[in-house]
């Protein structure tokens, strides 16, 4: 961590790895919004600095999905946003859903205690 | 995924691996908040079906935080929320922001294109 950086400055997020989250309620059949997540997802995975992402689908509430997106830094992320050939993707999302996107930064992380492990 | 499934049912929900994933908009000092938040996942790992959990901190909303825990099976999460001496840590947590969360289960996934690797 830098010199100089106030507490409330994610520096990871600037720095380091971050992590997109978007979180989509669905307002077309589920199948439609994920044969466009797909397609997103294909075009984001060609995109220098993407590391994989994983699209969650809520249990009780099955209009509502999560995108877990991880990028090797925010400025990879920023560039791929901003390649003119995304605001197609973009926009057929938003045609079957509408969403609240964020960009985070990994913060606290735990592991499971090892089978016969101490604490 | 079993006969007679309907389509809105997402079957990973209650039989697979789930992902509770938890939205918080903290209103108290960020370093308090990630105190409780680190007692909580201390509690949590001991839990049977208890796999990880990643704590994200909104890199542009420095108070909004996002909690991904991978859990064995919706059972298995259930079961540990259940545990009387969770509630003493979920009022800990109550008293420092709020809360938006939820149950998942994965749907889709993409890793990156390995470099070199074909499409």
């Amino acid at each position: 961590m830098g010199l100089g950086m106030s507490t409330d400055h994610v520096d990871a997020g600037t720095r380091g790895e971050v992590t997109f989250i978007n979180r989509f309620t669905v307002h077309a059949a589920h199948e439609e919004f994920e044969r466009i997540f797909a397609e997103v997802s294909q075009f984001m995975r060609d995109k220098d600095g993407f590391l994989g992402n994983t699209l969650f689908r809520n249990v009780d509430e099955p209009h509502i999905f999560i995108n877990v997106a991880r990028w090797r830094g925010a400025a990879d992320f920023r560039r791929a946003v901003a390649d003119p050939a995304f605001a197609a993707h973009a926009g057929a999302l938003r045609a079957v859903s509408t969403s609240e996107p964020g960009l985070y930064a990994p913060c606290l992380s735990f592991s499971a205690v090892p089978a016969g492990g101490e604490r």
